[in-house]
């Protein structure tokens, strides 16, 4: 990069904050999702608000491609730079928690503060922020509005989304955009701060987070049931939802993936299963009580082979535990982990089960399926190799076959990862011209020169 | 209008549909703000979305502002038409019910569905579709979602985008646009349902919401505290929140309101009370009881001149006829209500209260507040005759006033009626020169020819 340009981001954020050697370089150069790498030209770390509004308009007086990254988990490679002449601007320089006002249930928060830090700092008030992704333990609340980031309480509790009541970002040029309210009801011109949530980038830089929080339950169970068939597991889901009962948490592993984390942990599966069913109620004791009964009874009378509630806080761990090993077991079966996360209305489940099944079969792939039964949204995870050009050529096969597969239903390709690089050519599908056609139109309006993370979502 | 121009109007929704008639066009000339009206140059109503989508693109090739009205109940004129040469599209040919999916808890509709008709059917089949704007009985969904219309429950249950999970638009060339999903989760795109929540016609004309449902609480009880201050009514609703209770409303009327609503009811309410509460908890019986129990002896604690449950299921209707009797009360009085919906974070209601009385003391007003105390969300009821110009100048300048406070106190311009005509003025105040700058951009993009209900929210 010019050595001029560099100079100037320097003198913005200090000379501690500009790397441009290429090994660190190299660290800021892939994300979660398998895709290739790309090493940014520069990497830059404002350490205020002010700073931030500044690279930003440096980027775009200069034409520098620009992607922000909070702690790069994301899994559709929206924080891969998008070329060689990117400027990568990480957030953790930006980590305050400024607010957390417990009157009026909100909190003020700079984009780079990791998402489980911020949800234990609101514990510690008395308060709950629900949104609980896979990767909260190193991702970024900025990176989670961007993503529109679910987890596994998104039955009960809704999205990233749900608990975004304002944004203020800098548009392409710098400008500061203020947009939301501090308070529960806000109709005060267009909602860009939503407009913002799951734009993974492409619109504007967060500079501050206002987001809702929630008095949180005060009980809560967590249950076990085992099924010798998916469908009697699938049913068993819709019949909880049709009894008006809504689990904080309903989450499925298949067979592939209870062996696979058995062998990983030897915590006691059963490797025998077709599908295990994790469940979790929370909320006032005598409800959390009557709930765990009904859901208990439903699974006995759907034909689950054992049904087991946990009776202390170790079961209970032991329970989620057995959850969060379903990745990392099933990612150190081989070289490579494909997770999708094709997104079905819920009482399609069955369906979608059986035909990842079938896509496995057909196109002779290892793929591991667990996810959160609950809201539809199902993890299809195909263990590979890249390296192995003809088998990964399967693989692509199978993903499209997933994708077309999760449309018919009426579904969504994307339930909580985003569209990134990895889905963007399916886009049209789902959606329709118009839809295509506006939303480059959006892109081209808020960055005419095309800097903000191009090439994400539409493609170039 | 041009002849030729109405004749293809009448071509696409048939000469039934097509109200030219200066009788039948003084109808659409108004909503439900204090404001001029204006009467359109003709009155176009389709029956199908096909056909909606045809009105908009002849709009847009004919170079006619285009202003699309429900039931027309908006407080802010975001359904006065623009201009005369203004082609009002009324949406009651558009009111059916396409789905309510018991099993995956949505629901699609039509744009002109009317908001309690739906609710009632939602109920029917044992779901809880929860935002209830005071219209409800008259408003349509489409009215409510280009609004972000909330209502009495907002403080549990959120407003009208909490349950929007999908959009189908016309552009202004009639091209659809497919956002959202009937998914709890997704992160396909950008997220052009929420940017439509709440966008006042501006954006896009609806042709099809999918809205989210719930199960229904299974228990709720209603109470009311009387109090000989303001202060320490405030103060009990801070109390309750802190006690982590969130009740599904939580409202307030001060004393002008109180005597007005007596007056016009005689139902037995405390006339000489400077406050009163009624709040309402819902959930599970047993959390109901005690959530009950806890607020009574908290507002006894603050200070509650009386406190009363609601023993049966009369007594819980005469206190919400109370409160639904505040407005229509209130303009009896006199000519002309201005109902104002300025919000303010829930802890600065005691502050805005006192400056309401204020301000009504120093433009010798008649203001009556009441409104969602739970949320900050007050509606201060300023009762004038717009004929007499001399006090209707005063209005203006106590509206200002009360605008400037709530500011002030770190609360938004609109927290449920909309930007409309009635208060572009305010805007950039609350935001930024950037915000205007970007949402004005937004505009141009996407109606260049500015025919989309021209003149609101940020000027012509």
């Amino acid at each position: 990069m010019d050595k001029q340009v560099v100079r100037r981001f320097e003198k913005i954020v200090g000379a501690g904050n500009v790397m441009a050697e290429e090994a660190d370089r190299q660290a800021y150069a892939y994300d979660a999702a398998v895709l290739d790498s790309v090493v940014p030209a520069l990497v830059v770390r404002p350490e205020t608000v002010a700073q931030l509004g500044q690279v930003v308009a440096l980027c775009n007086e200069s034409g520098l491609p620009l992607t922000v990254r909070g702690s790069g988990t994301n899994l559709s490679g929206g924080t891969i730079p998008s070329s060689t002449e990117s400027v990568v601007v990480v957030t953790n320089g930006l980590a305050r928690i400024l607010e957390i006002n417990t009157e009026d249930l909100y909190a003020v928060v700079e984009p780079g503060v990791i998402t489980a830090q911020f949800a234990a700092a609101v514990a510690e008030k008395g308060l709950f922020y629900p949104p609980d992704p896979g990767s909260q333990t190193v991702s970024t609340l900025g990176g989670n509005v961007a993503e529109n980031a679910g987890g596994l309480r998104g039955l009960k509790y809704g999205v990233t989304k749900d608990y975004v009541m304002g944004v203020e970002f800098f548009d392409v040029n710098g400008e500061l955009v203020k947009s939301g309210a501090r308070t529960v009801k806000c109709a005060t011109g267009f909602n860009l701060s939503d407009l913002m949530v799951g734009s993974e980038g492409l619109l504007g830089v967060f500079a501050r987070l206002i987001l809702k929080l929630i008095p949180p339950p005060k009980a809560s169970r967590a249950m076990t049931a085992v099924f010798d068939s998916v469908e009697k597991a699938s049913e068993t889901v819709s019949a909880i939802i049709a009894d008006r009962i809504v689990p904080c948490t309903l989450e499925f592993l298949d067979n592939f993936t209870i062996r696979t984390v058995e062998d990983f942990r030897h915590a006691g599966l059963p490797v025998d299963a077709e599908a295990l069913l994790l469940i979790e109620v929370d909320g006032h004791p005598a409800e959390v009580a009557e709930d765990a009964e009904k859901i208990l009874e439903i699974c006995r009378k759907k034909g689950a082979v054992q049904v087991q509630a946990a009776g202390s806080v170790e079961e209970k761990e032991l329970i989620w535990q057995a959850r969060r090993d379903a990745l990392p077991a099933l990612a150190r079966l081989k070289p490579t982990t494909v997770l999708e996360d094709a997104t079905v209305p819920r009482s399609r489940i069955p369906d979608m089960v059986k035909k990842i099944k079938e896509i496995s079969r057909i196109y002779n792939l290892d793929i591991g399926t667990f996810g959160h039964a609950g809201d539809g949204n199902l993890h299809p995870t195909i263990l590979t190799d890249k390296r192995n050009h003809e088998e990964f050529a399967r693989v692509e096969k199978a993903i499209d076959e997933i994708f077309e597969a999760a449309l018919a239903m009426g579904g969504t390709l994307s339930g909580e990862h985003g569209i990134g690089l990895a889905k963007r050519k399916y886009m049209e599908k789902e959606t329709s011209r118009g839809t295509i056609f506006y939303s480059r139109k959006l892109k081209q309006t808020f960055d005419p020169k095309n800097i903000l993370n191009p090439g994400k979502m539409f493609g170039a």
